[in-house]
């Protein structure tokens, strides 16, 4: 694979949900834009005879070999982004698995001897309906459907619908035990969300745990008011209590060596001259282990029901999702890092479809440098050499793991 | 004017842009709801035999005699609503002085001597163009067109796209000088947003001074970047710098005795998983004089600015608009308050169109109990006993006015 045709196929898809101010993307599940990747992919991969098929909870599925088949090497990631996100989070790992194929059939590889599965996992982000890798966490009961149901995104618009919109049947989401069991094992790529292969002079690097990190629900009651004429002493006013749970959030993740990020809120009624009534937040934390995390977030809960006493103000925290810490299979680690000659093996704070899986399948990760470090942000990047040499190491891992 | 009366013409408008969830208002200058009131108050006035208008900027006049006539006597307020708003902030001034010429016609009262309208004025809360008193401050030239031009509401709409979808002229909005010299004293009544009346167990006050006040836009540019994965000490998270800033505004309002709130909050990208790029606040401060009120701004700012430096982010602070005190015409004061038989007198620390009114003509405001003391809420009250107190002190004050 040539950095030049890696970037030809790479630029057919970076167009769709672009947003010409920020640079970023708003690819949102089941959105206009997600249905144009989702578009995409199904030509991409008709185009290399693979048979597309959509599952029930959303997720896209191409295949090399029998699609009936048992004990398949599934790779792949997502399209979804966050909002106004980076190109490569996901999508990296999407056209790498279809450029990993026209790879092997270019080596003179055909009639795979286990099945070799594309996937196109939906809602990864969680950017819609606010819990992530929703269409691996329903394949996989990870989430129960009747929690899917209560979910909602801004415009009150509900999982189900989101399967309508891409036709599909709006009814049947759920546990899907028989395709998650012919899923023998799966590899994602993605790009790093850090700067540690860059620090490392590598551009490939392979994941051998998740951090466990979850997003709490943080709403703060207060009493709406004039926000002229109501005096000092006589408010309740949450944004208050908001603003020192934030310092509070920030504070406690330092001294645990751990993250926190306070990266949304939601203020009724939101008007410039009115004392809020109600400000909702979302916590994200994460660390390198789940005591570390418990923690952290029990101390930020604690501080925050303090300060709310002296608001006059009420606290909930609720947690929307808890993924716990993964280890990766130690046996595929060692063989995949075998089959790339030694690359460096590295940790990650991001959750992953990959991370869902692997309580169900050996299940495995590779990185490809990202030179600014940055992720869900326009400045997201991986150059062309890099994103080819990704694409090489994945055909070296299919290669390994569905011809021996 | 009986309270049984008041509160039948009140309920014919009570359901119109009521939010069934939080009970209080959403009616924005020229929305569906905002066009249904002034379809109501057009309908009102001309079964009373007045002559209706809409003017260059919007605002709604009802004549009662020469609608050409110059030193008219002018009543009323507006009808639009901050998000979430309560019910009688505007609506209550509208209502009354309409009952009001009930009461004086009862009274046998015809033609009076000098001619009378009951105006409704246009975004008098700010609550879709971020600025407030836009019809007033338009017509008297305190705002210039060409400012209002770059004014875009949530969905970048303008002033003029709204004046079109009141089916008015969309460019020629701005100063109305030969209007407002036809102008000869204008009365607002208005619930009160605050307990003073409660304390002072009166239903009905005069007000005295509007206290300086103005809303700042405050925009914090940090490095947008992954929640998971960006270590807590390479971050440049606008998120901070801004809940800094709202505990300082509200430690520096506090010592000054002044008021600031921030009700308003905007955050790019606004993901769970990412840590913000930008955040853009609105401050809100209000205080008894001006240097008090420049203080209190000046210690935020600095304090932002300060918090920045330690953040990595940087701050930028516009006034949006900032009015100055106001003191009512004390002449016109005494007069109503000998006529109303010495209610009490306070100030305010909320704007309203008879302070950008009382730059030019003689100018007086009535207010009237809120048992609540809450405003810009669903909460905001008054009772039918105090409003029909209300209308007959306002017909008491026309008549004194219009006929003497």
């Amino acid at each position: 694979m040539t950095p030049e045709r890696f970037g030809a196929l790479w630029r057919s898809l970076a167009h769709v949900g672009r947003d010409a101010t920020s640079g970023g993307y708003l690819r949102y599940s089941f959105g206009d834009a997600d249905l144009r990747c989702r578009e995409w992919f199904t030509e991409e991969a008709l185009d290399r005879d693979l048979s597309v098929e959509t599952d029930r909870n959303g997720n896209v599925w191409a295949w090399w070999g029998d699609q009936r088949g048992s004990d398949a090497v599934v790779t792949g990631s997502h399209l979804d982004s966050v909002p106004h996100g980076g190109a490569y989070d996901g999508p990296l790992g999407v056209v790498s698995a279809l450029l990993a194929i026209d790879v092997l059939r270019e080596r003179g590889l055909s009639a795979p001897h286990r099945p070799i599965a594309v996937v196109v996992f939906a809602e990864e982000e969680g950017a819609r309906f606010g819990v992530p890798c929703l269409g691996s966490r329903l394949m996989t009961g990870a989430i129960a459907p009747e929690q899917v149901r209560t979910l909602r995104d801004r415009d009150r618009m509900t999982y189900a619908d989101g399967l309508l919109a891409a036709d599909l049947d709006p009814d049947r989401f759920g546990p899907d035990t028989e395709r998650l069991g012919r899923i023998g094992v799966f590899v994602e790529l993605h790009v790093e969300q850090g700067k540690a292969l860059v620090e490392l002079d590598a551009p490939i690097g392979v994941a051998d745990a998740i951090w466990p990190h979850g997003r709490w629900r943080i709403t703060i009651d207060g009493a709406g008011d004039h926000a002229g004429t109501t005096r000092m002493s006589d408010r309740r006013d949450p944004m208050l209590t908001f603003a020192y749970g934030v310092l509070a959030a920030n504070k406690e993740a330092r001294l645990a060596g751990a993250h926190a990020t306070v990266g949304r809120v939601a203020v009724e009624p939101g008007a410039t001259n009115a004392i809020p009534s109600r400000v909702t937040a979302w916590l994200d934390a994460r660390a390198a282990d789940p005591s570390t995390l418990d923690a952290v977030v029990a101390a930020v809960s604690g501080r925050l029901t303090e300060r709310a006493g002296r608001d006059g103000t009420t606290v909930e925290i609720v947690a929307e999702s808890v993924s716990p810490s993964v280890s990766f299979d130690p046996e595929l680690r060692d063989r995949i890092v075998k089959t790339l000659g030694g690359p460096p093996v590295l940790p990650t704070g991001a959750g992953h479809d990959a991370g869902v899986l692997s309580a169900h399948v050996p299940t495995a990760m590779l990185f490809v440098r990202n030179p600014t470090g940055v992720s869900h942000a326009p400045g997201e990047h991986a150059t062309d050499v890099d994103c080819a040499a990704g694409v090489n190491a994945l055909a070296d891992v299919l290669a390994e793991l569905a011809w021996r």
